[in-house]
């Protein structure tokens, strides 16, 4: 029997947390932990061929339950804090994006740090699918992380993001396009921003590179970002020729 | 028992909707009407706690039924009269994104209008995951509405858009970034664009902010808009010194 | 009966010619080829009256398995020679965009060169919504195809795409915007552009209208192209009165 | 679009009737009443033209649940009294095929009183497949019926029975073989045993013909009665020629 | 990948067949004739090793649906005029043991004269444990075949029945015990009975060894028949010391 | 949440230990053996409150599973040993309902003895459902078990059952009939046979009360049998007034 990791029994997993995480929500029909444990080491042992290193990384990922879990609620916070539509925390869990893609994102990257390979990048793949939303699990996510809408984020393999840090739709966080190496082809070297805490970058703005975006910076929408920025910064598009920001659009009247 | 709104019974709910509005494209095996009464009540029932308000409630929704399939159908009409690909009223109605997305869109938005919490939001969620297609239930949509593509558009909660208005891919009605109040928090007031009747939003403009899109207006891709428009305008972006719009791109030739 | 096609029935004959192309992968309980047939056979009925010419077509869509298989293991290869953080050929199988949304279009546009409505669009409009990727059933495109996180790109009705080429994100092959014909509606004739071989076009450009893009070109993130471009060009932005293009921001310190 | 009774949604409606009946051993993730009021009025429409008969007839028949629900609870207490074997009323609930039949016959009946055609015949050969015992619809059982075992059983279309009646496995009460009308053909005539309250009948009893077991009586087990038993009778099967009853047998000793 | 008939596989195909031969009353929402032509393959290819056998058996079998179709019709035919019972063709086809079990049997025993192994008593056993009625595959049967009732009822391996016979619940035509070769164990030779045209076997009858039933016969209920009966005659339990038959029973009055 | 044994939780359980037992004939696409441990352990706690109770019964239950795979083994052996027209050991595995009777009856006993309520007679009552061969969990029963048909079959609490053992359709192992102690009512106490090794019982035999078959012996069909029998006995039913058995039936001939 050939055994390959299995997309509806990872979903399965991915309920299973969510049940761990909001039993209010998503109340269970039985106690989630011991099948989380179970079904989480048969798909760990379809990529890992030590059984024992299978066992030893179920249960070290079962132990970071508690700390998912807390981040997870810190999300939610900030999706809270940060939309002035929402009208109850039974929106955020059941409506946001942001907690779809963080159900599969924190325990992806919890699996992507104990090694594990390609589970963890189907896990973020199945949120992309449902959200837009394109997280690498290599990524690096502080707390209380938001993101708004979401379709169109891409945030890439060696990104870091600090604590307090929120994401309108279209958002890159990605490779500095036009740098290539003498084969014509990036290399995987650190190559994704990074964006220090308390950092809003607003929607179809592009951060590309590995550049530092100082704490307390607001990134505007539609910037095309390819160098550091200091903290407390405002990022605008600068105006062409004395054009205020934002306001070089010609208004053509037909009449 | 506790009872909570359940992601599949809306799912179920939404196929019934769309048997009775397009009965001759997704007949059903059964009449739908009684089945939909039923289970729309027992959904309410989750997040209305006064049982008589929420059978007036789905009564007041089942009888909407007329009304929601007039303006889809007018829907798939604006699809039609819009894009030079389509090539049947069937290819719209099984494959276009915006119909997919007005099955949910309309319900909900009727729902939210009838004081109905939670449920108008998980429904528009449940499109923007199908559809990348983000439109808030409290927004405000006339007829012959068309979005073409459609991955990436954002609609606010407070935006007012009027009929015959077409929109594509990535299009951003949303608040104006940069606004802030004293605690750095935008507050919940209307602060979404209002669209006049007979505009196109061409892809990836951002219209943002509480202002007035006047009637037969274009606005060209790409824009960034944060001012009213007159009526009759087209609205492009205004040539850098001299160069003219649209044509801003140095090609340097390797050769 | 009233005879449709199934959305259900279709991802089923998706997922058997996924099976067919990639057995190591998604291993079939059964010979997925007969099966294949036999589906595709009824679904085609439900759009092709007579019964001799849904045989014939669906006879040839069968015969074509191999070279889509072919071409897909080609797009396989591409993944992998574009992106850095790519770590195995499964990863890349199980998980890339790229590969679900191909599986649809390579099908989808066989059966639209055999002649076959309605069902290749419904194919195409299954993986944009999983993939936020809107590639048109009549679209060309050419072997080593490589999208890299895809949400958000579009590829029109009359595009046609080289060899080699790669897309990032958000990007646009469409129709020009601003471009009307007497009454106001833009006509059914080739609209969408060239690309040819060795292209590749960074995240959220728009390249728009009957244009060619010469071979061995760069198209910059964010460029709105709307002309010729010679082969071996590197497009980028121009800068706004000797500002270098991409740094046309303001960084305005708060402190 | 063609409507017959859905085998699958009568599955779904006992279903609600148990969670209706059995609320604390079968707990409801909704409100059972108005989805087994819509679901019911759904199949009903499918038997019977006149839609106003067909609301009438669904709400009689769901004012029948407390009287429904109040005889199976009767028929809880029955197996608990005649089984030696049974440990808790869970157990029964849960387990005993009585149980399983009782949830289809007594509603079934219930229906063939209010005059629908099929349906009742339907639900009863349902509970007939699961549990090996056949129950025509039309036939009479009053409160506190009990049946062990059970595969096997048969109680035909006539059949009237008292309270406290307890049947084992293989117990017929059907029609008098060797009886013939000019035709060769049995006529549809009251032709089934009426059993008096307090009878037992132990397994594999065959009672034929319209025949009256009075009440307080024991049937003995592979008896063929065909006919009437007074009050307070012992049927055994008669010794041949001086033997005991039941011990007619030759143990022929090999060694 | 190993591959073994599938039980869900066979369900379906059953399911195929149902809605070829009823039409009306199970509608198919695709045509079902190729879709049973590639799942009988399919299904096949698991028992078979020689494709061009395999394709040429499945050709076989589905040329004989119209011959099946025709047989099973009869069976209708012979419920309808056997049972006062029963209201309409709908509750025969819907609800009748007979009908589902003749659903498997006579499939099967077309696969198994066309030399297919295994499949054949998955067909029946599947059938077995949905109306407790065992039809060995092998077994050949006439047509206006009837089972009333059914449960219990065993048709062995070697069985020949006639035109128009009717069997009532718990009939058994079986081996004849006591029979045992020098090995201790019963030979697979003919051993199962003859029944011959226009036979009628009551309830629980045993009829066993290969004897031959004359046509025209009734057998009575509970008879233990191991010696030929020529045609026209009706077999009764012979009365032990000058009691009427069927009589046999002392009733001991308690008062 | 109120927490019951899952009927179908406890379906997928048996397929798990099938899986474990029959890895031919049932490949699992995971390894079973975690998960069982798993889904029983969520199962036991729904009936037992102390948490390292349950944990101690999963663990001896998940250590019975070779002790169980070779006795179901032996039962496989038995059926081929015993059935002349069996063509495969597939079709034993696949086909036969003693195998389908016994992977549920085999660990619901060992569940039994470990203490279990509840759930080892919901295990016996879905096989009872699909076999129409109802055992009771707390029966014994030796190795190399056999039934054939089956229907009808009733094994019951107190009944002991030794090697080697061959049971038909419609057999009783039952309490003695028409034995009631002072208030009317069977008491718990052992009061089903005794069944030595080596002994065949033909259909629809009734054995009952605590009485002992001695090994080597065979008992004839139909019979009624409530007292000891030395063992190497042939138990048939004694000839009225010296008639042979089994030919005490009158053959009227019409003509």
């Amino acid at each position: 029997m050939y055994n390959v990791p299995s997309h509806n029994e990872l979903q399965k997993i991915v309920e299973l947390i969510r049940s761990i995480i909001f039993p209010d929500f998503f109340p269970a029909t039985t106690q989630p932990e011991p099948l989380l444990k179970a079904m989480m080491l048969i798909q760990l042992s379809t990529v890992i061929d030590d059984a024992e290193e299978a066992k030893r990384i179920t249960k070290e990922f079962c132990q970071s339950m508690p700390r998912i879990r807390a981040l997870i609620e810190m999300d939610v916070d900030a999706a809270m804090h940060n939309d002035p539509a929402v009208a109850s925390r039974a929106e955020v869990v059941y409506c946001y994006p942001l907690i779809r893609v963080m159900l599969h994102y924190r325990p992806a990257h919890c699996l992507y740090q104990l090694g594990v390979p390609l589970i963890p990048r189907m896990l973020t793949e199945m949120a992309h699918s449902e959200t837009g939303i394109d997280i690498h699990p290599a990524a690096q996510i502080g707390d209380h992380f938001c993101i708004d809408h979401g379709t169109g984020v891409v945030i890439g393999e060696t990104a870091i993001i600090g604590s307090h840090v929120v994401l309108y739709q279209g958002v890159t966080l990605g490779a500095k396009n036009f740098q290539y190496d003498e084969e014509g082809k990036p290399m995987n070297v650190p190559r994704h921003p990074i964006i220090e805490d308390n950092v809003t970058i607003y929607s179809n703005a592009s951060v590309l590179g590995r550049i530092r975006i100082g704490h307390d910076t607001i990134v505007g929408g539609n910037i095309w970002l390819t160098h550091d920025v200091p903290p407390h910064s405002r990022v605008v598009q600068r105006p062409c020729d004395g054009i205020p920001p934002h306001n070089n659009v010609d208004v053509l009247n037909d009449k």
